[in-house]
């Protein structure tokens, strides 16, 4: 399975699409290069990659892409529980007014789902 | 065992003299809010949990500090495969002089330490 | 008067609901470490602790958090005067652009609170 | 013919008015200073100072002053393929994130413009 | 006096030595705009301008301006005690390792003057 | 000539093997897609492409990879005029601390280079 597809599950189409409206070759390059060249890479779980994903969204303060990898974390088997100590812990580093904004987003992400996902792993 | 023993090791002595003569209340702060409080929660790894700092020091552009985590991701059990991972996927998402940068800080944290660390986990 | 007192005044209670709401852990440590330990600190009064918030908060682009502590800035008694003074400032170290957007968030919260805050202290 | 006049076109007269109602003394700052002092230095031409002001941009996150650059960039001739290439070139730099969402934001203001720029200059 | 004798004190030949070294221009940008048009306004003591001026250089991560302003606001009044507290409190903002970077070079700025500043204002 | 032969000239073996023994994936990245994919699209010309590369890594703060692009642009065919230009203009974006960082290092890159560089183009 592809990277995008284990973390994009059943949004690919969707936003492939958006990423191709966007820019062609800067879409290119994200799948082809970001997704299934370094994020494919072994050497580390893609829960972990997304995890470290969502630490450097949340320190540039990027709302959009950090949805996308929230869930994309979710869809690699992170847990809620997993992904809220992520963010608690980038409060350390990155300062709470960053971290607040991310748990903000995770609630989103989280409603929109409608069905919570399990608090332990 | 402390999050700060398992993460400093032999030099827990040594960083928490420097930290007191930088500031005594900041000492500790991070030793008993950062390390002993957040960091030393459950839900999460030591060892992920020290990846994630290193992509957050690999944001801010710190590397003092950024070298004070490459030794607890080693200490907390982290592959040198791991972390160079960790350093390779921050460039997506972080840019290349960023991932370079604490490229090269690995290499000195290595050459510091003579042995060489495992390259597969 | 706890610190949260002074500078939510009527709005703490939506805030603290909003917090826990983000998450339960995050709230305990903002409440208890961020307010009432740190920014409760002697040393250094609360009108100049706000605007050194929002000095950080502009630095970081974070528009939703610069909101509460420009009103917080206002209710530790900074004029609006000082308010400018310190966003125009940040235009030198931070650049033209993140101190033109503090200024339209700034309008936004005069605006929202009808009664115009005294130009002068 | 000012700086602002080449940059702002038709829009000058909007832009002033809304950043003379955030701060008549930043808008004074933004207006002498940053447009008629240095920006309109020799050395370097308009189109490729709006290009560097795009890559300034992105680094900050910040997508409504980027709008403006954006369009300053067309009315000093940039071509709609040089400022896809500052962006896709921001990719390596900056981070896919951000060269996303700027790209999100040149979508915008082309549909905004409904007319297409020239995609080969 | 003027600002820059304020905040540069018998350093301010050497230090504008070192600018126009640097670049002739930025040199005039910095003491005719920055210091006696900005810093030189009214309406906020130099005193709290050095104070944000550490905190967005904090932000920023600049050490060397950071030594800069830290002499200044001793020379603008500021007592030890309040720049750790300014130091301090970014910590909640811009993270541990930022405050801690910061405190590294208030050391070093307190040891190269020999004579300690009071610890109490 | 390929895109690394034009910006490191001489230098390249010397900047290849150190890139190489920072971490042999990152030197290909950066070589095969950063260099010789990205940078080397047509579209933009070099010496446009390099200034471009200034800007983001002044906002970034790098100094040593902003040394390498600093050179990067004198070989692609930049003044110093011109590169000062950028550097001045980052001020306005990125605040002035940045910009004179900047100049600093671009102080170095001249004096290491012993013969000046034709101030006007």
């Amino acid at each position: 399975m592809s990277v995008r597809k284990a973390l994009w599950g059943e949004k690919q189409e969707a936003i492939e699409e958006s990423l191709k409206a966007a820019d062609e070759d800067l879409f290119r390059y994200i799948r082809d290069f970001a997704y299934e060249e370094v994020l494919a890479r072994p050497g580390l779980d893609l829960k972990t990659r997304e995890l470290l994903a969502i630490t450097a969204l949340i320190a540039l303060g990027s709302p959009k892409e950090l949805a996308t990898h929230l869930e994309g974390a979710f869809r690699a088997g992170a847990t809620e529980r997993e992904v809220r100590e992520t963010i608690l812990q980038s409060a350390l580093f990155l300062g709470f007014p960053r971290a607040l904004a991310a748990m903000r987003m995770l609630e989103k992400v989280l409603k929109a789902h409608g069905a919570p996902h399990p608090r332990e792993g």
